[in-house]
C-alpha cells in the first residue's frame, strides 16, 4: 500500500472502532484510536497471516497485550476480510466471539488478554518455541500499552528476552501518554523507555506513532534486527484525530459521545481490504508438533519409572523421573523451571532433553507465561517451582484458562511438612489456588508410582493441571501397573460395612491417615481410608459409598483447612441429598521451624491427631 | 572500628553462620558467607539502631530480602548483643525465634522474607512512609540476592523509588554469582545491573563485596545522596573463605560438611561486640502514629456516609466515600491503588486526602508490598485494584500473613456482575484465594451502608482483611444505624419453622435471593434469606439455626463454585454433628461478554435460578 493508503487504513479502523464500541455502548475506542496506524502499518505491509488457516505453521503471531483496545483488533479482522461487519457489530453482545477484551474463542487469537502485562512474557514463550523448537520463521508481534510497562512481569519478559536473543520477537508501545486514571509516568518521554530497554539489551526504534512511513520502517528495521529483541517505541495520542478526545483526560473506556460526528470528523466509513500478507510456502508443509496423545493415533509407549512398594521415594522425585521419561516417549512435552530444578527434580528432564528445557531463573510470571505461550505451538508443557511460589504467577494461571491453555503446573515442597524452612517455603494454600480456577485439574500423590501414572495421565487433559509433589521420602504404597483416573480415588482400608468412620487424605497425611487406622483398629474402631489423589474432580461416588457405609468423613490435609481437601469433600456433598457428619483436621496455625515429624504433630495432622479426632467423632460425635 | 576489626567481624559472623547451620543440619551458611563483610561493615558503621528499643521511630529498617542468609542476619543480632549465642544455637529448631527464614517474631524484624523479590517493594513502602509520611530520617536497608533481580517484583520497586526520589533507601545486591541450581544469568557482571538500575534513575556504586573500606565508603555514599535510592552492587563470593566451598556449585542450602574445619580456616571463632549506633536523639520524641482505635484510648468519631434505604448505590462507590471519612477521622489511614483509583473509588480519598494516597501504577505487587511496609511503620493502609488484578500479588498476600501484617485490601468489580467485560476482568477466584490466607477476614457487602460500617470496622483488625466489592448500582438495604459485626450475618427473609429451605447469598447475589424468596412465596414456598457478609469467619450459629429450622441450604455466589461462599457455609458444618442439605448455585461456566443481567442469569445465579434450584431441593431434593 502506498503511504496514504496506509493512513487511510489508519482512519478506517479507528472510525470502525467508534462504531463497535458505539453499538456496544461500551468499550474503549480511545484506546484503539492511538493504536490505529500502527494496526494499519503492521497488518498491510509485515504481518504474514492466513486468515483463511490460522493452524498454518508459519503464520506470525499477533498478542494485543492492552487488550482493552479489542475494537482496534476486531477493525483489523474486518480490514483482512476475517469477519464482517455485521459481526463488527455484535462486540460485547451476549454470544457474539467478539469479547470485550480478545479470546481465543476467535481462531486468530492465541490467548487471552485483558491482564495487563501477560502479552510480552506469553510473547516471549511463543518466541522461544519458533526459535529453539519449531525452527519457523515466524515473527510473534506484541503490541501493549504504556501503563503496563509498570508491571514487573514485563521486566521479567524484557530480561528473557534479550537473554535469550529472541530476535523474532517486536515489542510495540503505544506509547498514548494517558493511563486509565490520567498521566502516566513517562508521558511521553520516550528516552525513559529506551533508556530501560536498551539496558536489558533490547534493539529499540523510536517513532511517531502516526506516521506511517516512520512505522513502516520501524517494523521493516525490527524484522531484520538479529540477535535482539525489538521494541518500537510509538509515541501516540489516545483518541486520535477526534479532537473532542484526543489526548485528553476522562475518556478512557468510553464510547464516544457523538459517535456520527466523530466519524465523520475522521473522514467517514470507508472500506478498504487488506490482503494480508501469507507466510512463505516453504513453512507450509512443516507442522507444529502436536499433541501425540490426542485423538490423531495411538499414545506413544511411555517407560515410566518404575518403584518398588516399601521404597522411600519423594514424589517430587518421581515426578522428575516420570518427567524424564515423558519426555523421551514425545517429542511434544517441554518442561520449565524457575531456578530450583534441583530441589523439584526437573534437573533430570534437563540433562536428558536440554534441547526442550527452558530456565526461567527467579520468575514464576514468565515461567507460567511461557508455558501458556509454548503451548499455543502445540507442545505440552511442565512448570515448575516451590508450590508456595506459584502463587507469585496466579493472575497467569487465572488468565490461563481464559485463555483455554493447557498446561501443566507442579508445584513442590508442599505444606508443613517441609520441616525447617519455614511457612514462606511451604505450600499451603496451592489447593485453594488451583482448585478454584475454572475447568482446572488438581491432583496430589502420596506415593512414587501414583505420582508417575499421574505424571503421564496429566498430559493429555484439558485445561489448567496442578500436580501437588512432596519434599520428604515416602514408602511407596501402590505397584508399577496400578492405575490411577483422574477423578478417581483409592480406598485402601475398608472393613466393609463394619467402618466406624472415613479418613479422607491426600500426599503426606494419607500415610498419616494409614497410620492411624491400624491404631484405631487396635483400639476395636475399624475405619475407612480414602487416598484422595484426585482433589478436583473429586470421586463423589467413593466419597458417598463411604459416607452411606460409615456415616461420618474426617479429612487431613497439609494445607490452610479453606480450599482444600475439607472443602473438596464437602462440595461433593453439595447434590441437595443428606450429608455426612464432617470434621476436619487441617493446619489452622501459622507455622515456624520445625522437623518434619514436629510440624505435622504441631499442626495436629499426624496420626494420633487423628486417631484422636476419630475418636471423638465416632464416640461423641464432635469435631476436635 | 577500624577496617581490620571489620574485616575481623566479617570472619565472626561467617563463623556464626557456619556454627548456627551447622547446629540446625540444614540452612544457608554459604550465602551467609557471601555477604558476611556487608553485614558487618552495615552493622558496625551505618546502621543505626537501638535494638533494646525497637520500636524507637528513629531507628533504620533492615529488610533481609534474601531471607535464607538468616544465619547471617542472626549473626549480627548476636554481635549487637541483642540474642546471645545459646540462643543463636537454637537455630531451626522447634519453638526457637530464629526461624529458618526470618519472621517478625523477633521485635528486631519488620517483614517476612523467605519468597525472593518482595525485600525491596516492602522496603519502598517503608521509605515512603519515611519520606512521605514520617518525617523522620531513618534509612531502609534492603540486602538482596543476585538471583532474586530476575523477579519482576523488583523491577516494580525499581521503578516506583525512582520515581518517588526514595533517598532513604538503599538496596544492596549481594552479587555471588550463584543461584540455587547453578549460574545466574549475569553471573559476575556489576555492569549488566548497574546499566539496568541506572536506566530506572538509581545511584548505583559497584563494590568488591569483601573489600571493607570500600564497602564503607559505599554506604557512606549511599547515605549521603539525594534525590535517588542507591544500589550497592557488590562482587561476592558464595561460602567465601572457606575453600572447599567458595565460589562452588553444590553447596547452595547446606550445612558445611566439616565445619569444625571451616571455623578453623576462618581464623577460629571470635568474640566482637558492635556498639550498634542509636538514632539521633532528636527522632526519639517523634512516635509513629499508632493505630487510633487499638487500645490506647478511644476510637475517633468516624462520620460515615450515610445512604437511603431504597437508593440505588454501588459498594465500590460506599467504599469510596467511607474510605474518604475514615480517613478525615483517622491520621492513620492511608490509601494506595494501582492506577485505577477512578474505578475503585479510591479517588475520593486521594482528592480529600493527597498527602495520604499512593498511586502504584499498574503494579499490584509492589501496591501490596508497599501496603505491608506502610503497615510496619504503623498505619492502616487500604490497597485497592479490581479483586481479579489482587491475584497478581497473591504470593505478597501469603507472606504479609507470615509477616503478621495488617492490611487492608479491596478488590472491586467482582464477578460476572460486571458485564461486558468478560472474563479477564471478573474476580471469580478471591474469595477462595483470600478465604485460604491464614488469620484472613473476607468481607462481602451487598450495600452501601453495609460497606461503609464494614470499611471502618475492618480497620481494627488483625491480619489480612478483604473487602469484595461490586461495579453496578445495587439498592440500599439496611439503614445507616445498623451493624455489622465480623464473623456475623443478617437474616433478612424468616418465617420462622415455616422456612422450607434457606437461601445463603452475599454481595449481588444477595438481591437475587431477596427477589427469588419474593416468588418463591408466592408459589407456597417460603424460605430463609441470609446475608453472608462476613465470608470469613462464617456466623455459624446463624447457619445452624438456619440449618436445623429449614434442613437445607442453598448457597448462591458470584465466584467460581470452589473455594468461595459454598465452601464457607459447608466448612460450618464441620463440627462432626449432622450437617444439612446442602446445594450450591455458582459460575460453572467461562462466562463471556454480555449485560450484567444476562451474566447472573448465564452462570444460573439470577433470582430465577435461585427460584428453581429452591423448588428442586424441598420437591425433589436434589440439586440442580
Amino acid at each position: 500500500m502506498h503511504h496514504h493508503e496506509l493512513a487511510s487504513l489508519g482512519q478506517q479502523l479507528r472510525v470502525d472502532a467508534v462504531r463497535a464500541a458505539d453499538a456496544a455502548g461500551s468499550g474503549h475506542p480511545t484506546s484503539s484510536m492511538s493504536a490505529a496506524d500502527i494496526g494499519a502499518v503492521l497488518l498491510a505491509h509485515h504481518l504474514r497471516f492466513d486468515f483463511d488457516h490460522p493452524e498454518h505453521p508459519g503464520n506470525d503471531r499477533l498478542v494485543l497485550s492492552k487488550g482493552h483496545a479489542s475494537p482496534l483488533l476486531y477493525a483489523m479482522y474486518k480490514a483482512a476480510g476475517a469477519v464482517d461487519d455485521d459481526e463488527l457489530l455484535t462486540f460485547r453482545e451476549l454470544g457474539s466471539r467478539l469479547e470485550g477484551h480478545p479470546t481465543p474463542r476467535l481462531p486468530w487469537v492465541d490467548v487471552a488478554t485483558g491482564s495487563l502485562g501477560q502479552g510480552l512474557p506469553v510473547g516471549v514463550g511463543m518466541a522461544l518455541a519458533g526459535k529453539r523448537l519449531d525452527d519457523v520463521p515466524y515473527h510473534v508481534y506484541v503490541l501493549s500499552g504504556d501503563s503496563e510497562m509498570a508491571e514487573g512481569s514485563v521486566w521479567e519478559a524484557v530480561e528473557h528476552a534479550a537473554y535469550n536473543h529472541l530476535d523474532n520477537l517486536t515489542l510495540v508501545v503505544d506509547v498514548n501518554r494517558l493511563g486509565q486514571r490520567g498521566p502516566t509516568r513517562h508521558e511521553h518521554d520516550l528516552a525513559a523507555y529506551e533508556r530501560r530497554l536498551h539496558a536489558f539489551g533490547w534493539h529499540t526504534v523510536e517513532v511517531d506513532g502516526h506516521d506511517v512511513e516512520a512505522l513502516d520502517r520501524a517494523f521493516a528495521e525490527a524484522r531484520s534486527t538479529i540477535r535482539q529483541p525489538t521494541a518500537i517505541l510509538a509515541a501516540t495520542r489516545k483518541g486520535r484525530g477526534v479532537a473532542a478526545v484526543e489526548d485528553l483526560e476522562g475518556f478512557h473506556g468510553k464510547p464516544l459521545k457523538d459517535a456520527d460526528a466523530a466519524i465523520a470528523e475522521l473522514g467517514g466509513p470507508r472500506h478498504l481490504r487488506v490482503d494480508v500478507q501469507k507466510p512463505p510456502e516453504a513453512t507450509a508443509a512443516r507442522r507444529t508438533v502436536t499433541n501425540a496423545g490426542g485423538d490423531e493415533g495411538e499414545a506413544p509407549q511411555t517407560e515410566l519409572p518404575r518403584f518398588d512398594v516399601g521404597d522411600a521415594v519423594a514424589t517430587r522425585t518421581a515426578y522428575g523421573h516420570a518427567l524424564e521419561a515423558l519426555g523421551s516417549a514425545r517429542a511434544d512435552v517441554v518442561a520449565l523451571d524457575a531456578e530450583v530444578g534441583d530441589s523439584t527434580r526437573t534437573e533430570f528432564f534437563a540433562k536428558a532433553h536440554p534441547d526442550r528445557y527452558f530456565e526461567c531463573y527467579i520468575a514464576e510470571q514468565q515461567l507460567v507465561a511461557a508455558a501458556v505461550g509454548l503451548q499455543t505451538r502445540g507442545y505440552v508443557p511442565y512448570a515448575s517451582t516451590f508450590a508456595a511460589f506459584l502463587s507469585r504467577a496466579y493472575d497467569f494461571v487465572r488468565m490461563a484458562a481464559v485463555s483455554r491453555a493447557g498446561i501443566n503446573l507442579v508445584g513442590s515442597h508442599a505444606g508443613v511438612a517441609i520441616g525447617q524452612d519455614g511457612p514462606s517455603q511451604m505450600g499451603l494454600e496451592d489447593l485453594a489456588m488451583f482448585r478454584s480456577v475454572h475447568g482446572s485439574t488438581v491432583l496430589y500423590p502420596c506415593d512414587a508410582n501414583q505420582t508417575a501414572r499421574l505424571v503421564a495421565t496429566m498430559a493429555d487433559l484439558k485445561g489448567v493441571r496442578y500436580l501437588r509433589t512432596s519434599r520428604s521420602d515416602m514408602p511407596v504404597l501402590y505397584g508399577p501397573d496400578e492405575t490411577f483416573p483422574v477423578g478417581g480415588s483409592k480406598v485402601l482400608r475398608s472393613h466393609g460395612d463394619d467402618d466406624k468412620a472415613t479418613v479422607v487424605a491426600a500426599g503426606v497425611t494419607l500415610h498419616e491417615a494409614l497410620k492411624a487406622a491400624d491404631l484405631l483398629e487396635e483400639h476395636g474402631i475399624p475405619v475407612r481410608v480414602v487416598d484422595l489423589y484426585s482433589v478436583k474432580p473429586v470421586d463423589v461416588d467413593t466419597l458417598s459409598d463411604a459416607a452411606a457405609a460409615t456415616g461420618c468423613l474426617l479429612t487431613v490435609e497439609d494445607h490452610h483447612p479453606e480450599g482444600g481437601l475439607g472443602d473438596a469433600v464437602a462440595e461433593a456433598f453439595s447434590d441437595g441429598r443428606p450429608a455426612p457428619r464432617m470434621a476436619r483436621l487441617a493446619v489452622r496455625d501459622m507455622p515456624a521451624s520445625a522437623t518434619p515429624e514436629e510440624q505435622l504433630r504441631k499442626a495436629g495432622i499426624d496420626a494420633e491427631a487423628i486417631v484422636a479426632a476419630v475418636q471423638l467423632l465416632v464416640e461423641r460425635g464432635i469435631a476436635p
